[in-house]
């Protein structure tokens, strides 16, 4: 036996570890198709998508949001940024014995309000209940269908040297987020991103159509993680500046106290988009008179090597940009 | 604070306590649409279902399949008894930190082989690894996507007295074999109906079409929690007659053993259909020449007396099926 034969926690964090866990799984057991370049959604036939996502996280509420809006969120969003418009979701409760009926109808409550605010239907589900000890209170499980818009030609073969890298907003509020909550750090003033992209993907593909070249929701890994997996396999590379990659005050300062990378923490409700050039500036305008849009950012250009990415770092220099192997919080979705 | 204030296990059993949880959060907040009747799959506009199921049995592996085979058998099944044909699915992991690896690359074996088998693609998933003590072991949930018939015309407005009530194979095989697996029976010689009911649903809907007027497959409560219901809110009750409801010998040992009624346990590769009754010999002829359905029976007619289900003894005497609260099995599924 050696060091792999059981499975570690930094391959459910979205870095490195996770990438090989999933490429040794999965990608070889599915791969073939709709899988290839692990989008967030799969594109079928007949103009849907499709998509899911299991939630864990824990704290279950937190400051600006809780598991049962991040669950209809999580799921709209992948459909969104794979350019789809969401229609229906599938609802999957698995219930530890034990827990509280008044929490599991707040969640429900949340899960109702965000999907009558994004127009999503819940159309089937399923409960299950397992004995004490065998689940930590609920998991939810969420899956998504689509119907892809007209405009929407994302591929990574479109990619080209020049293209602009978008942010719709400050990263890593949503990790940092539930940090101060797990650990009670009071008064850390960050609030989750927790939310619907619908208002910000709506612009980018009206103002850009065919323009937006690929789209994701920066989160487990954040953007450095989601930024690799964009250029996984593309001619092009990045270069990031990085004064330009927008932070919140109130995460900057918990990522400075901590140590933590915000460029390697999640964020819930922010897109991360690679555009033809020529419509950024268009772009960020319509995406800051936005509600939490008010960072949006363009933070970088690709460029012509393969799959690197460099930061210019504040005062010039550049450096490699390395993904982590896994993520300093776990069950943070 | 009173007994409805935490989840108990019988909530996830399928029986009247399931039902009354289901009806108070779910159908509460998100009925009223496709989830009106709790059918196994929602149908969509433009001919398409959609269903989804979590699976957390224990033990994973069992005479007859594995958590793997489950997972996809259970979602392809859901699909199929609504009228579907099953196309694409979602394949969402929950991982404990510790789980082994070879068990997991045993599980993804087995749902990739039952995934070519039903002809079923893999296009879209998501794996998240939660500390260990979060779960046990590991959760796995599908979710499906199938194209309905275009001569399925299920529906609860279609039942009519005089209509009969067929079952592709014997009951109770996948509870039983569970509760042995998991109690050390050895020796019980009996094998999860664990499997698909791809070629009995093909086959009803070439002879019947649009003479099949209701199915499910009696998973979690077993037949008896099925046939209530896929009556519930109906005209027509049932008599269903005891002798004809087929039982393999080896489930029939155990639950004489135990006490525990077959009606109320657990199948995952059979099919409950309500048929016109001119169809209904035909349907049997067919289903009884296909693997595993040597023991397929007419255990039934509708009858008008509303939702109520009552058993013909053995020996003539008529009783009302009550429909356990709970199930005795956890985790069955």
């Amino acid at each position: 036996m050696n060091g792999n034969d059981r499975i570690i926690l930094a391959q459910g964090g979205g870095g490195a570890a996770s990438a090989k866990l999933i490429e040794a799984e999965i990608v070889s057991r599915f791969g073939g198709g709709a899988l290839d370049g692990l989008p967030d959604a799969a594109s079928l036939p007949g103009g849907l998508v499709f998509s899911t996502d299991s939630f864990v996280i824990s704290p279950r509420f937190f400051p600006g949001g809780n598991a049962g809006k991040l669950a209809v969120c999580g799921t709209v969003n992948d459909l969104l940024v794979s350019g789809g418009i969401p229609q229906y979701l599938s609802l999957a409760l698995v219930l530890e014995e034990g827990f509280s009926r008044k929490e599991l109808g707040e969640i429900l409550d949340s899960v109702r309000q965000t999907a009558d605010q994004e127009r999503v239907r819940i159309v089937t589900g399923d409960t299950k209940v397992v004995p004490k000890g065998a689940l930590d209170g609920i998991f939810i499980n969420t899956a998504g269908i689509g119907v892809m818009r007209k405009e929407a030609e994302l591929g990574r073969d479109r990619l080209r040297p020049g293209d602009r890298i978008l942010v719709s907003g400050g990263i890593g509020d949503h990790g940092m987020a539930i940090l101060a909550a797990r650990h009670g750090i009071a008064g850390a003033g960050v609030s989750s991103d927790c939310g619907s992209v619908r208002a910000f993907a709506d612009e980018i593909f009206r103002i850009a159509g065919g323009g937006v070249k690929l789209m994701r929701d920066p989160t487990r890994g954040g953007l450095g993680a989601v930024l690799t997996e964009l250029l996984k396999g593309s001619p092009c590379g990045a270069e990031l500046e990085e004064a330009s990659i927008p932070v919140s005050e109130g995460t900057r300062t918990l990522c400075s106290m901590t140590g933590i990378d915000p460029l390697f923490v999640p964020c819930e409700g922010r897109i991360a988009a690679i555009v033809s050039p020529e419509f950024a500036d268009d772009i960020l305008a319509a995406w800051r008179r936005l509600p939490g849009g008010a960072l949006a950012a363009d933070i970088g250009t690709l460029n012509g090597d393969a799959e690197e990415i460099v930061l210019r770092g504040n005062w010039g220099g550049l450096r490699r940009m390395i993904l982590p192997e896994g993520d300093p919080l776990p069950r943070i979705c």
